[in-house]
């Protein structure tokens, strides 16, 4: 069934509204009619069964039939923290990602970061990304939509390590020991995996880490994991670190 | 090190000779010269590094200094069948496929599929497949080339299962018991799994499978599984199920 995600004040008592390009998808693309059932999701879990009762210009009035439960959210929240890629490969992983089950996009800035930051263009480019991960989201038949967040310099990303149960540096340098898997089967018995705090995953860009970069993560309570012996693409070994740490929480 | 695949015949006792797009990207885009080291394969698992002695016209001629072993070829060998999908998302599949270790890319036509199979364009849209092979098994230091076949038929495709140690069709409307990692841990203690067999992963085109071919599958020997409880785009699910399988294998 076809499911939309909508901002919080457009659910009403018993009833929901759909607005602006989604209204108009509704009508225009999927032709639906009056008695026509969707679900609709407020994006932070909330999932409801409606049933379309008003088209108008901009506007699809629901009636809420029943509440449901999300059953499609990973119980392991892991954050994406990409250093920006070149051309439109930060909605690959977005998009991706979203699909695969990531809960929140940090896009940062590190030292062999290549792409030009252009502040000008921010608010663009991060709209153009929440809209992606609004669809992908809608399409994978997630009841959130992730967050993405605007990008941060690699300060900024350091300080978020506290707010982390593990933060994990993918470095293509680090051999043997610290797999990705061991890494996981070690934190998966620690209390911060019980507590449901988020996990990290930090991807470099085209060129990698520096060296003191990852000294710097480590240092700050982070740990550095190997994806193993191939070496990957900046936007693919976003989704293999995901679905490494979703494959081991028994989510896929 | 800069990585390039040749053909078998292009290694001679103590030397080997590039040729080519290979010798003249050697030349003009990476600009090395007389002395420069290379890493040269043989796209089947020999890897040799070699020192250039000569540059000419379409040809590069280098020494062998030594013999090693590739140590990135997972043990598990992963074939991905693929419905054939639209646009360029097949190449999506071959690329990122290539990267995080798939053995070799089956396309394949099923009753959903939506592209039109053109015969007449084969030849040409397979060598474009096997050049991104090569390029992705080259960037992500593979030491092999996945083969890429032929589209085949449905009934071309069930005829391969024997050939296989396991075989599993991804399909959306499985749930619970058949999960991709329980379905793993059984046949991790096969005697299938013990003796190297391929592992065959059959991902439908963007409308899924219809439930009498999965019926067909299975009745052929094949297994159904899920990959989660989001839905997955055709691309994104062959790269999330091979990195489930090489997770599983220890091989990420």
């Amino acid at each position: 069934m076809q499911r939309y995600f909508v901002e919080r004040n457009q659910f009403h008592d018993h009833r929901v509204d759909i607005l602006g390009d989604d209204a108009h998808h509704i009508q225009r693309v999927m032709r639906s009619r009056a008695g026509d059932k969707l679900i609709v999701c407020d994006g932070a879990g909330r999932e409801v069964l409606a049933e379309i009762t008003e088209l108008g210009k901009d506007l699809v009035r629901l009636e809420i039939i029943e509440e449901r439960r999300s059953e499609s959210e990973p119980a392991v929240k892991v954050w994406i923290a990409q250093s920006l890629p070149k051309a439109d490969k930060m909605e690959t992983v977005i998009q991706k990602g979203t699909e695969v089950g990531a809960d929140r996009f940090i896009p940062f800035l590190s030292a062999r970061t290549i792409v030009q930051y252009d502040a000008k263009k921010e608010a663009k480019r991060l709209d153009r990304w929440r809209k992606i991960a609004k669809e992908a989201a809608e399409q994978a038949h997630r009841g959130i939509v992730p967050e993405v967040e605007v990008p941060l310099t690699w300060k900024q990303l350091l300080a978020l390590l506290p707010e982390t149960g593990a933060a994990l540096i993918c470095y293509e340098q680090e051999q043997g020991s610290s797999g990705l898997r061991q890494v996981l089967q070690e934190w998966k018995q620690s209390s911060a995996a019980a507590d449901g705090k988020p996990l990290m995953l930090v991807i470099g860009p085209e060129g990698g880490f520096e060296p003191s970069e990852v000294e710097t993560f480590t240092a700050a309570g982070g740990k550095s994991v190997s994806l193993g012996r191939r070496i990957l693409r900046t936007e693919t070994a976003a989704v293999v670190g995901l679905t490494g740490i979703l494959y081991e929480f028994e989510e896929i």
